[in-house]
């Protein structure tokens, strides 16, 4: 979910740092102790965007414990959880919540198709009753149409298979990017190993300016999307996301070689500054 | 549009006075006199939601003079104009708009299929730009697949001849609603004469308690759309809105008959109440 839906409402948005496993725990205690007034805590906990990050399972279960201690909502957003290509599933906080404490979401647009603007909420009754009313008055319904055609293809069709169909593609595009990352990207740039999703993490070292990166990627016909909008408060730079879900094979590698080369470049360029 | 739209974003609501020809102009001045930090009117010109009234040209034209005086938007909502059976249309404000002021919505909700979720903003450009960025934070895109739907039935179709169809259906039904209504509304209770849209708006004389009139009804099988949630602020009991486009001739009859009834005994009752 774009930050920028909390925003719209007026909501005072704290970021909570994050490492490998995803948002850390302590960090997220201080927040909280921090921002007594806090609402809910907003997390995608698997293949996380855009880092690709998973959160493992005993991290969940200390943030539901979190969650219970400061009295707040979870609010788990999971589109990505069912494309898992590698490892083992780890089960979302919302199958540990034991006190109606999670609203689970989660949507058709990255399994069955992206166009198709239809998700779905698993929550406590009343809270449901709550977004109905919400929901009327700010789009009065979704579309009929397409909550038609995904009910008769939930009905008539099996969506594992489907997923797993998508799934096949993912692991092999996946698979051609981190190849071509190893091969084209310079050396000490740190980037995410993704197990399922859509998105690798990309950082780049030192204190480069991710415009000047943009625009030198963008003058080489290839681009990425800026680390920067993704940040609820502190930003930090030379972090960008790529995306494998949608390119053939020979497209992925020719696009990380110019990456590749884009980044490179950038790096001399502010040495070359820093130095004047 | 619910007005809970605006107030989910936090806005400030100020009612502004109607008689049959729509908003009163000397009302509005005195609202933004008394408003200075309005951003906009908001208004439904043709066949409003809820009352069906609509806004002769000249009262337009006074709208627009209004809104230079105070340097306010017009936010002006058309949902229902294009559904006119009766008399002559009337230029939408935005026809009259020469300085950009005007943002004109409508939708193909009202004219196509209620369930396509899909419709169109005229305004400034630089507007234009900016709805584009909130929508994408609000939900990214609206459904790809109807608005491919949508684009081909205009292609292939004329959309002009699918309205004339809907129109002569609603004539039809108003006109059997209309004399319902003449036969079996006790008199005294004032109602709307649409030309066009979907509603007759219903104004029961007196303090009648519409919560306690549509409990009656509910009991006799019948329902009306309560008229307070339509007002901004002040609210005018004994108000409600009558819907004649989707029921059979017959059906209508005997809903206005059941109405009829249940606004005699409601009065009845509480007159009972009030010599008590």
């Amino acid at each position: 979910m774009c930050l920028d839906v909390f925003r719209t409402y007026g909501a005072h948005l704290v970021g909570v740092e994050m490492d490998d496993d995803g948002m850390k725990i302590d960090a997220l205690e201080q927040a909280l102790v921090a921002n007594p007034n806090t609402k809910f805590i907003y997390t995608i906990p698997s293949f996380q965007n855009p880092t690709g990050r998973t959160m493992p399972f005993d991290r969940r279960q200390k943030m539901i414990e979190i969650a219970k201690k400061y009295d707040v909502i979870i609010l788990e957003d999971d589109p990505y959880g069912a494309i898992r290509y590698a490892g083992d599933d780890v089960a979302p906080i919302k199958s540990i919540d034991d006190d109606e404490r999670v609203i689970y979401m989660s949507t058709f647009s990255k399994i069955l198709a992206p166009g198709l603007r239809i998700g779905w909420i698993v929550a406590e009754k009343k809270l449901v009753k709550k977004f109905t009313l919400m929901k009327q008055s700010a789009d009065v319904h979704s579309d009929n149409l397409t909550q038609h055609i995904i009910a008769k293809f939930m009905g008539e069709y099996n969506i594992d298979d489907h997923i797993a169909k998508i799934k096949a593609v993912y692991r092999e595009r996946e698979g051609v990017m981190m190849d071509a990352i190893e091969t084209y990207f310079p050396k000490g740039v740190h980037y995410s190993h993704p197990e399922g999703g859509l998105f690798i993490w990309v950082e780049v070292p030192g204190d480069i300016n991710t415009q000047d990166l943009f625009n030198t990627c963008i003058k080489n016909d290839v681009a990425f999307v800026p680390g920067e909008p993704f940040y609820a408060d502190k930003v930090i730079p030379g972090t960008f996301r790529l995306n494998y879900s949608n390119m053939t094979d020979e497209k992925i590698v020719t696009g990380i070689q110019r990456l590749g080369k884009a980044i490179e470049q950038t790096i001399a360029s502010q040495k070359v500054d820093q130095g004047a």
